[in-house]
């Protein structure tokens, strides 16, 4: 075993998430001395295959960190709450992919490609920000750092994947009972736990997670802080509307942005994608080439294309940023963060 | 037959929005003398049933206008441009449903609430915007009229319905083709005469119509010129970006605005909906209530919601317009034009 090799727990591991963990950290040769798969009670005893072994999946208890150096938690808000502390106190490091402690104070939210040096700061838990945040600011920063960013604007179009497994299986159920003119009886969207629910299939749903008092919805929410602390500018300037769509995983995003510098071309934010890490540009629309949702299914990279000047302000863009929501959206990006600590030296106790 | 009713002919007929203009006309009691069903040779032939009555599609030639008094063209800009001022010089009046004569300065683009005294100018014809300009200026003008415009961005959701009958079809092939796992053969969206056609069943496509030099497709600058002419300010900023969905009818728009004034309130906004012609309040986060495509289809209202102030801005706003694409986006608009010149006697010769 070599000297860097890290125990990780994966918790969640029967997720949507927790699959695509798994799939990343074998793709990428994370350096595992040992792995340990957690979920709640209702899904332990499950079994998983991974690099030949079969696996069974356990329920998480605070005992479970024990001898744990890394652990990547995707069960839930309320789980996290629960367990991450646990987890810390037993000697591991927590990357989080719930909300639960991304606008603690204490808790570096980091996109690697953005700000990777906020886990110096670290005090055990590391937070993985939210999907729809991560593929935004990403592409935001090579601009930021160009030409200053005083204002964003967003629109999503954010597939049913982000809303877990029973929400795919929802879709699906629901467009062939639509195909069929059966009636249909939605259970799970726009949000399990809200009072209630809508056709997703053939439709437009204007509401991700459940609304503040505010008028906004905590998605949307999750987008202006999220993107402010990532960004560490609260004076920046961020609007959100998240909308549901019937597609399967890829989040589409139309961002409209004004830089500080009325100086910027649309050609040089496109080279600026060229050299990003982690973004491929799809942009040429005399071949009708940009970003599509099912081209970026079960693809690393974050696409933007649709790059243009706004018509009337000489600082405002507009452009169209699409990725896997499960993997640069969630999973990839905790391991980004993983790998990030490691190159880092902060993962050794 | 009353000395107000009109003869009518209805061009392209055998369309998605013919078939809604007829199904309007019937439903608005239109005082009809009598009715021509006019197609293209493609189409010439085929038989529909109006109000028990049998009838067989014409192709329409310039002869086909004699001792027409109204006109309702929607068969596509070409046949609009052949044939449009052959009707006119006929004695009858043409309501337009294509982009032909929309930006002729000598030509009326109406959406009655907006700007119904335009037609007084009219020269024979008067052009019906486009769908997803329509349902968006009818939600502003009331904010406008009481507080200024300065800007508008806004973010499509477009249904396919808008594409044609062919786009229909092809959505819900495709649909049932990706269910069962089998390869599909995109023919006709986004454009079914560009170059590359792209999935639509779970998809999310940022191309409606053909790109401009600009980068901005036709579609997009359609909603940017058409909304300046109709609301009869060159100064407004209008910024869009248009995408096209797997929704078979019901265009949902996320929009932001700027007022003039810094006075206004999201509450004050909700009141003026409320009393807007044409337009329902569907805004209670609360209890979940919001516009969606699913419950606009078949309805002649445009239903507004989520409206909010932005979090920066004190003159921004945010909401959420849904309407049927084919009814208010296209037949409706063009019979509420018609009605309006009957009742300003501009229909007479």
């Amino acid at each position: 075993m070599s000297e860097e090799a890290v125990h990780v727990a994966v918790l969640g591991a029967t997720g949507a998430v927790g699959k695509q963990m798994l799939e990343t950290l074998d793709r990428h040769n994370f350096p595992l001395a040992s792995l340990k798969l957690l979920s709640s009670k209702r899904s332990a005893g499950k079994t998983i295959e991974f690099r030949g072994q079969t696996y069974t999946v356990e329920e998480a208890t605070p005992e479970s960190f024990d001898n744990v150096d890394l652990a990547l938690f995707s069960a839930g808000g309320s789980v996290s709450k629960a367990l991450a502390q646990e987890a810390v106190n037993r000697g591991a490091v927590v990357v989080d992919n719930t909300s639960a402690f991304r606008m603690d104070p204490t808790v570096p939210l980091v996109v690697p490609e953005v700000n990777e040096n906020e886990l110096q700061n670290h005090n055990g838990i590391i937070a993985n920000p939210n999907c729809s945040t991560i593929q935004m600011v990403a592409a935001l920063e090579p601009i930021r750092q160009k030409a200053g960013l005083k204002r964003v604007i967003v629109s999503t179009y954010q597939a049913v994947s982000g809303a877990g497994n029973d929400a795919v299986d929802e879709m699906y159920e629901q467009t062939q009972q639509i195909l069929n003119k059966e009636p249909i009886d939605p259970q799970v969207l726009p949000v399990g736990s809200d009072k209630k629910h809508y056709q997703i299939a053939f439709n437009a749903v204007p509401q991700i997670d459940v609304f503040q008092d505010n008028g906004y919805t905590f998605e949307e929410m999750k987008m202006v802080n999220e993107t402010k602390k990532i960004m560490n500018d609260a004076e920046l300037s961020v609007a959100a509307t998240c909308v549901r769509l019937p597609v399967e995983t890829g989040h589409s995003e139309s961002v409209y942005i004004e830089t500080e510098s009325a100086d910027l071309t649309a050609e040089q934010i496109k080279e600026l994608m060229t050299e990003a890490p982690g973004i491929t540009l799809q942009d040429d629309p005399s071949q009708q080439v940009y970003p599509l949702a099912s081209d970026a299914h079960g693809k690393e990279d974050i696409f933007v294309g649709r790059i243009r000047k706004d018509l009337d302000d000489p600082c405002g863009f507009h452009f169209w940023v699409v990725a896997d929501n499960l993997l640069k959206g969630a999973a990839l990006n905790s391991v980004q963060i993983a790998q990030s600590l490691l190159k880092m030296g902060l993962l050794q106790k």
